[in-house]
């Protein structure tokens, strides 16, 4: 129907005829003449419509935004001085012979260069029509490109694409699964996965040696967070396989993601402890492009006579740090106080903080609340964090869990605010990771999954499960996991062994896991693998403030479609072949925000 | 680990040292000498392990089949005499001069040469074990590499992978819907889809222009048949497009696919017309390897003083079709007497033949129970059959419907017993489908669904709907349906026009489609598509007996997975959170078979 996309016409075709198929993007009458704007997916381009060709014209007269035309005529260069060189096809124009109008349009719920104006529920509910935002499609379409170039990738590194089912068992996860009421079998429900983990190892017991997937998973999470109840994950697993073998292969796959998507080279990407990432940064993703660290000084503060200090400072399980902030001084009182509410949100009941005015002066040059109760180590304290006039120095004092997470969401907010930014991109891996974290109860979960391999023996694991690190690895990327992976357990020894640890029964092991503990039997390899977050990847790569941009078809925060209305009612007869009914009625706004 | 796959070594690595890991295939001790042939996903290697070399023997006399090893050895040609052809890693063999146990297994619930001696259910339960077999893993590899083929074709012809919804809204194909019971939204459900039909039709709106996705749909059906509740579909779409142009490409498409994968140069696609393909076949998918055809003969039965044929050949629903088989006199009377049962399972009350002996003797020559009925009109029948010395004639003479169904299949069964086909593969493309059929009441379905185009005015579809022909398409390899597409409807009012055909309300349409019936509204382009079956594909192409076969980890006919046993029972609270109960309890053996 068409001889060429609008955003492909340029000064080469200059005289050539040319038929174009797209909707009117604008619309303007100038001089008699109308001139539309006409889009699709490649692009805009200009075609003039003169009143001499009476039928293109009257057809032309007709069109509204947003009507799909298909138009045939010349191109030509614009005259002199109308020229827009900010636009692909700015230099050229189309003056139409024919117009011929494919379908009508009525006026959409908002105007696509407006959309700002409106709320996302009214986008959402009309995604078609956001969708055709340039910035939507070409969000996609790099979606689609990195999809493609990851494929390309893997195939080459000898990985078997192989489909894992969705309608299957509870997956573990931990997080709530959705579940599918089984028909044939009443009264018992498909889980959908939360990850093909299980069946991807049972493909290395199988011996298929190299395999991935872009799988979709589920979690039926509360969706606080960009989070989406369905996600898309690049998965991979590989046996006769150690750690090096797939940091090497995805840290590769990505760095050729970069350059051939972006064409940005990526730096080659360090490798930090979880311990080290912790006492630095307070987190398990830290965001290298912020250049603000954490300092310990539990062994100052454990001498000062301010029990607000002193006591986290001796406490086994407590932590005071430093966050020091070259040019802080200048915050004002007022941001300091945001700050303070800011942090806690994470549980710090409080931020102290120094300003360092003139440290010449000495106590002279500082200004603090607290100073006054640390003079006895002041001298040592700005020494060790080579405090520069100007400076500010926050301080966090509390459990460890919650100055690690107070000060380490701080260090990122301040790098955001102040614009502290060193570099582009700062991916890095972060490894040596404990097994098991404990609750407040002290009961141990696994910090991955519980078919993580440690890095030592069964025996040692048992001996001292809380100091027992793991062989698994997170790629990390501007302080976002971009995706997590180890290597596995495939001794049913160590397998047992690490359920028993976790509390989970040899009968609760058995109804869960029977059958990969039934695998490992029967000859399963060493192998290992990681499953990247895609949306989160193409968020990153595109700029996209959420997830739900870089999604066709995203769900609300409360897990609802506004495009389909989903989820919706279903007939009696339906719950009633499913073996089930509802304990309440739907409400009838029950899918809406 | 490793240096080479079992299966690269080749007779040019002589005197090289390699290092393999994979399975124990096989294990004999022969002269004192350990031989194991070791496997992995590539082939099979032979290893020899001297007693000289005591430690890796004494491991090695350890090993037992299925253990996982890691040799270390030299490359060397095989003895005179003891090479083997057959294998491609048959001239040589290792001499090990290390071997390491990895992992250990007892003994597999069945030995993989020995698959053939265990039901079907033992291998889906030890499914990891039954895709050891290599002609598994070259199953699921081939499909791996369909994928990759049909993926880089369609993004060379510019469609972009596009993901669509898994939770979502009912989707209007009409079989049964899976159900999720949503948290968040008490007592409203999600729906897996049954394909991603109306999402492609948004993006087409969009002006996403080319769009394609390999996606999981699903269909809680009885799975008689080769079906499964989870299947893959290659499923396409593009805007301003005609009938021509996605026949055009996806012919193409397959041609490659068959051309590149299998090294088959297919012939080009006959088309030909839903009619003639009932009329000539009983069929709408005709198997053209078999070189039979149903003739038409109700002008000449509706002669005969027989009313089993005289009625339904002058009925206006009515058809008596022949069947000529050439050779088929030597049938014995046990093997008809089959062959009407067969038809019977059609409906089909009889099997009426008349055996051509000598048809030079007339009557005399023949041998029928029916052809003393006839006489007035035999030699007008043998003449329009041409029928031949040793031929049989079968009959069908009832509804139009089960004359089309039981012969139809009689002539595919007759191909496969009698062995006729005449070519390996014949594709063909099906057009000019009605737009719909009548059920027994009389009432009007979507042959294909009702967002089919036809390829006549909204006045003439209303005013004739039983005659309209659609602008939909199959595509048929060797009798079985590969995909289904078809023109969509585009403009609003035909839309409408369909749903009110098909009875469809108002309301009911606005309630299921509204938002497609509003998209239509603001600038739809014209726009079709195909999807095509993968699994069936695949099964096709690696000459499979069921799709199980190219399914890694497929579901039982009563939509049980075996191996971890889904659909399972669920927690009480799990329940609850869902906002609903069961009817009755589950049975404990429920998931089973």
């Amino acid at each position: 129907m068409r001889s060429h996309y609008c955003g492909q016409l340029n000064e080469t075709l200059v005289d050539d005829q040319v038929t174009l198929c797209g909707w009117v993007h604008r619309r303007r009458d100038h001089g008699g003449v109308i001139f539309l704007d006409m889009r699709d997916r490649d692009g805009i381009a200009q075609v003039v419509v003169d009143p001499d060709t009476e039928a293109a014209f009257a057809t032309a007269d007709r069109a509204r935004n947003e009507y799909v035309l298909r138009i045939t005529g010349r191109v030509r260069p614009r005259p002199e001085g109308t020229e827009n060189p900010n636009m692909p096809t700015g230099m050229i124009e189309v003056l139409a012979k024919q117009v011929e109008v494919l379908n009508s349009a009525v006026t959409p719920p908002f105007q696509l260069d407006e959309h700002g104006k409106v709320g996302e529920e009214v986008r959402l509910k009309h995604r078609y029509i956001d969708l055709r935002r340039p910035e939507m499609i070409d969000k996609l379409r790099l979606r689609s490109r990195i999809s493609h170039n990851v494929r390309a990738y893997l195939e080459n590194q000898g990985f078997l694409d192989i489909e894992t089912p969705i309608l299957t068992r509870a997956t573990p996860e931990g997080a709530r699964d959705y579940l599918v009421p089984s028909r044939t079998h009443a009264g018992s429900f498909f889980a959908l996965p939360q990850s093909p983990q299980l069946f991807k190892q049972l493909l290395m017991v199988s011996g298929f040696d190299r395999y991935y997937q872009i799988a979709k998973c589920f979690r039926d999470e509360d969706l606080r967070a960009d989070r989406q109840p369905e996600f898309t994950q690049i998965d991979l697993e590989a046996s006769f396989v150690e750690e090096d073998d797939i940091m090497g292969i995805t840290e590769a796959m990505i760095r050729g993601l970069f350059q051939e998507v972006l064409d940005v080279e990526l730096p080659r990407f360090p490798r930090m402890p979880y311990s080290e990432a912790m006492s630095r940064f307070g987190s398990d993703k830290p965001d290298l492009r912020i250049p603000l660290e954490l300092t310990d000084v539990d062994d100052l503060m454990s001498q000062v006579d301010f029990k607000v200090f002193s006591g986290p400072a001796s406490a086994a399980d407590g932590r005071v740090a430093a966050l020091k902030v070259p040019g802080g001084a200048e915050l004002s009182r007022k941001a300091i106080d945001e700050y303070t509410k800011f942090v806690g949100i994470y549980g710090a009941k409080g931020l102290a903080w120094i300003k360092v005015n003139e440290r010449a002066k000495g106590l002279e040059g500082l200004q603090s609340p607290i100073v006054k109760f640390m003079e006895n180590v002041i001298d040592q304290l700005l020494e060790r964090l080579d405090a520069q006039d100007g400076d500010i120095i926050f301080f966090g004092a509390d459990k460890t869990r919650v100055v690690n997470e107070a000060l380490g969401a701080l260090r990122v907010k301040l790098g955001e605010d102040l614009d502290l930014y060193t570099q582009a991109w700062a991916p890095l891996w972060v490894v040596d990771f404990p097994m098991f974290e404990a609750d407040d109860a002290g009961r141990l979960h696994a910090l991955h999954h519980p078919f993580t391999a440690p890095s030592c023996s069964p025996e040692a694991l048992k001996a001292d499960p809380a100091t027992a690190l793991s062989r698994a690895y997170d790629m990390v990327l501007n302080g976002t996991e971009l995706g997590g992976g180890s290597i596995r357990i495939h001794d049913q020894t160590m397998q047992r062994t690490v359920f028993e640890v976790l509390g989970i029964g040899e009968a609760e092991a058995e109804e869960k896991f029977g059958f990969l503990l039934d695998a490992l039997k029967f000859g399963a390899p060493p192998h290992g693998g990681l499953a990247f977050g895609l949306d989160r990847l193409v968020m990153l790569m595109t700029g996209a403030k959420t997830i739900r941009e870089v999604i066709a078809f995203p769900k609300t925060q409360s897990a609802a479609c506004l495009l389909t209305d989903a989820p919706g009612e279903v007939s009696a007869e339906q719950l009633k072949e499913l073996n089930i009914r509802l304990r309440q009625k739907a409400k009838p706004e029950s899918a809406g925000e």
